[in-house]
């Protein structure tokens, strides 16, 4: 039996699709309207997973308050009203798609969480499209 | 007894809010994080009501096709994936508040479906804020 | 100060949508997919609000209990899991489209009701598409 | 034309249900499960909704961040993660219905906001029962 | 480390279900009210994730345009608007419970994405029920 | 190839998370707001995940009413509006955090559905935590 939790948190960032090794009808036939210059932008979903045992004396996998303080200090104040392309330093020269936000952000907490806690993180774009990563 | 029918489309676009009649520090006062340079963005949610008749021969105070047509050619089309300051012709020279944002959609819409048939809008800018214009 | 108390309940039910007054070619045009002869279906939600002054010895406008029965035993036991086309007594004779099901749904929970409490009825047919009655 | 804007906060507390005018067998009758004596719980949805005029300079019916900071301050801090009727000041001889909830919070944020500005506040207790509170 | 994406669609069919083989009391106790002669539907929700390795030229595991036309075409195009016992080539001689309405559609999937990059599906038939296929 | 089926159910409960061996300061920083003596309240969603073959003849996993009658009977009839902490027998001794009744749950399940068709659960505490159980 395997115990996890998880913490959602969200954040609203701007992002344009595109590489520079592209030309532009090219960026616009694979990147279609992410491609668009002046960008645009996504109220985005990060639930976060976290595997281990229950410490006996407080019920816990892990205290959910320092989950949210990891959470957010290393990813939230980061991300949160950004423009992933030009305000974010995980994000220099990466294209800003889902799979790649959410690997730069697997990085930065599976560094911070340690041990192997991170079991999986989940970054939805909207409603429709979401990607997960999973150890 | 009033008979109305709501229409939810969704589009994702980038905004920064500054007035420029204000200094940096200033803006960031009064807009916080939405002052950011570059930008960030969300995922916005609109309904639309209208309000009629239902016709006997239809069952339908107005045709879901028609309503899904002229919000599409009306508004989606100009503000999906674009951004909100830079790209869109009717947001020149309005700071891009969910306020004005729906206030300029409104304008667009009594317009498309005339007659007054237009009871009211929402626009949600996160699932924690929203702004509705009612007749 | 008005206070009102909404009780949201679902059901699931198939339907058509055509006018046999019409051709086969004009009901493709005015209900699109929504004639398909062999009909479809929908998990609607139905939002009922009363209205009224609060009872200082309970503190409820109405019990929920009560508001639960009502909708129950007048609506839900007659559409859920039915076709509205040809299962439902107060649906006969009427296109089913969300304006007509919610119009009956009114007109039987305000008999229900009685006494004006009957404020509004929300019907939703899918994520995206809802109608209103108000009083 | 009329403009609003709605912020949602979420807050989690116990209550019990019952008068203490009536004896087990009414409190049970009239309450149901809801008169269990050591009480239960939920998370609930509070929506503020405040009207007025756009202020041209920055785009706002009312900065968020003070709508927000009202908010917390004169509801959340008093009522999360906290017994509605043993440690509320002001729900102290008051049978803590959604609806009774509702108007203690009507009250006190129609004096905080001031000037006629609130509009309505919505009150879930869940996902099926909600009160709303109109000028 | 795995990347997977996932692509959210909706549709709406109706559906019986039956077992010609059983006799009307048996098909009852079994099927309940889904047994209901005349059908009833609902709004699906299907949930389609694939995996693989992300393109560092794009960014991307698969292009969501390509997911989405395939998902459409394949699936979405045969069954929205439909009776799934009476319109669908693929639910022929099937009981369109959502376990094998499922299984039809991952067959369908799996075959169209190739490869063994269909991680898995979920379909959800109402907020309270879903079912998902993995490999 | 593997197919499970999910029900969703909902229940409200109170609870206070503190550990006897602990002082109140203790108490204080470890659980925070939850330690608050006359306790708090949740909406809890819980998902049951069953694993097996389809049955040919009903096209079914496991029928959805006879699941839903085990997690009724089984576990919704003992915490539904109940204190975690003093009206329920799986609870005494243990601390109500998440992890743990999700854990005690499970066992209950587990034993209930008998064969290892029990594949997962996940206990929502608010639309921001879950703990998941996985075989």
């Amino acid at each position: 039996m395997k115990t996890s939790i998880t913490r959602r948190v969200t954040f609203s960032a701007g992002h344009r699709l595109y590489n520079s090794a592209f030309d532009d009808a090219k960026n616009r036939r694979i990147f279609g309207d992410c491609a668009n210059p002046n960008g645009h932008g996504h109220n985005y979903i990060l639930e976060v997973t976290v595997t281990g045992e229950i410490d006996p004396e407080t019920g816990m996998v892990i205290n959910l308050k320092d989950m949210k303080r990891i959470i957010t200090e290393q990813v939230i104040a980061k991300v949160d009203h950004k423009n992933l392309n030009l305000d974010v330093d995980f994000m220099q020269g990466v294209i800003p798609t889902t799979e790649n936000v959410a690997h730069q952000i697997w990085e930065i907490l599976d560094r911070a969480f340690g041990e192997g806690l991170l079991e999986n993180i989940v970054l939805h774009e909207s409603e429709n499209n979401r990607v997960k990563i999973t150890r």
